[in-house]
C-alpha cells in the first residue's frame, strides 16, 4: 500500500478544488489500493456564489476543502514529502487561485510557498506527481527548467502561456491523459474541457491515477 | 436517451448532499447515457463547518448544490414528473436536513412538499426512483403503505425507524444495492457505513443507477 498525498482548494469549480475531479481522483486512488491523505492550505478568501456567478461570502479553503475529504484533511504547510510515496492535484479555479496567482499572472506567477516546496522535493525524490486540469500550469511554473510534457486540453492561449514557462504543452483528449516519464509527471486535462461529461472526466482521471500509481 | 432529474441537498455530508455519492451518480447516469437535470430547493439553513464539526455561517441549499452541479441547477419547484423518466435523491445529512426532518422527527417526519408530491407522482406513473445513503428513509414516510423494500446499510436502530412507516429493511453490503420491482425504487447504503471506501461507495451507486436506467 503505497501513502498518496491529495492537495486540495477548496469545494468548486470556480473558488476551489473542482468537485468531480477530486472525487474521480479519491474513488481512483481507493481502487488503487492507496493510502491516502488530503491537504489543503488553511487560509481565507473571498467565495464565488456557484448559482449566479457572483461574489459571495469569506470562507477558509481547509474548511471548504473539509466538505471533499468528509472532514480528514490536514493542512498543507504538515505535508512533508519524506512522509508520501508521491501526490495528486486536482484542478479546479482554487489551483490558480489559492495555490498560485497564476488566474492573474499567468506564467509569471508565483506559487505558494509550501506548493513549490513540495513539487521540487517530490520531483528530487524521483516520487511522481499527478496534475488535472489547470494545475499542471502551476506545475510547470515550478519545473519549467526541466522542461516538462504535460497537458491542459487543447486550449491554444493556455498552451502558449505555459510553455513561457520552459514546459511543452500536448493536447489530449478529456478522456485521455499524458505522461511525462523523465519528470514523473501525469497530466489530464479533465474540466479544461468545460462541457465535458462526467464519465470521460472520470475516465481520463482514472488513467493518469492508475498511471501515477504504478509510478510511485 | 432517457431525462433523468437529480435532487441535491447542499453540498457536503454535514449539512448537504453528500459529495462522492452525488458525483458517483452523475458519473453513472453519464455512462449510462442520461439527459441530467440537477435541482435543489432554495432555502437558507444553518451550515456546519466541515472541518470542525462546529456550526457555521448562514447558506442557502441551492447554491450550495451548483458547486456540485457546475452552476447547472434549477429550484426543486420547479421539477415536474411528466418531464423526466426518473428522479435519483443522492444522500448526505441534507436528505434529513432540508427534504425532510428525518434528522429530528424520524419516522414521523415531515417531508418536504416538493419532494412529497414529486416522490407520489413519480411512483403513480411508475417510473423508477433512486435513493442514496439516508434518502430511503425520507422515501419510506412517503411510500410506507406501498411497503417497499430498501436499505439504508446495516444500522439495526435507523432500519427498525424505517419500519415503522411500513416499509421493510434489507440489510445490504456498501458496494451493492437493493431493487423493489413493484415500486420500482433503487437503493444503495453508500456512506451509511462511515468509513466506507470510495470505490466501494462508487460500484454501489453505478450498480443502483444502471438498474435505475434500465427501469426508466
Amino acid at each position: 500500500m503505497k501513502k498518496i498525498a491529495v492537495v486540495l482548494s477548496g469545494c468548486g469549480f470556480q473558488d476551489g478544488a473542482e468537485i468531480t475531479e477530486s472525487v474521480s481522483a479519491l474513488i481512483a486512488l481507493s481502487e488503487a489500493g492507496a493510502d491516502t491523505q488530503c491537504f489543503a492550505p488553511d487560509l481565507n478568501f473571498k467565495s464565488t456564489n456557484h448559482r449566479s456567478g457572483q461574489p459571495g461570502d469569506e470562507r477558509n479553503v481547509i474548511e471548504e476543502a473539509a466538505r471533499i475529504s468528509r472532514g480528514h484533511i490536514q493542512p498543507l504547510s504538515e505535508l512533508k514529502e519524506q512522509d508520501f510515496d508521491g501526490v495528486v492535484f486536482p484542478g479546479g479555479f482554487g489551483a490558480a487561485l489559492h495555490l498560485s496567482n497564476w488566474a492573474e499572472k499567468g506564467a509569471d506567477c508565483s506559487v505558494d510557498e509550501n506548493v513549490q516546496a513540495l513539487v521540487e522535493s517530490f520531483h528530487k525524490a524521483s516520487k511522481p506527481i499527478a496534475a488535472l486540469c489547470i494545475a499542471p500550469a502551476m506545475i510547470s511554473r515550478v519545473l519549467g527548467d526541466h522542461n516538462p510534457s504535460l497537458t491542459i486540453g487543447n486550449d491554444p492561449a493556455t498552451a502558449a502561456e505555459i510553455e513561457k514557462t520552459g514546459a511543452q504543452h500536448e493536447n489530449c483528449a478529456v478522456d485521455d491523459y499524458i505522461t511525462d516519464r523523465m519528470n514523473k509527471l501525469i497530466t489530464s486535462p479533465a474540466y479544461m474541457y468545460g462541457d465535458a461529461k462526467p464519465h470521460l472526466v472520470y475516465k481520463g482521471i482514472r488513467g493518469a491515477i492508475r498511471e501515477f500509481y504504478e509510478m510511485a
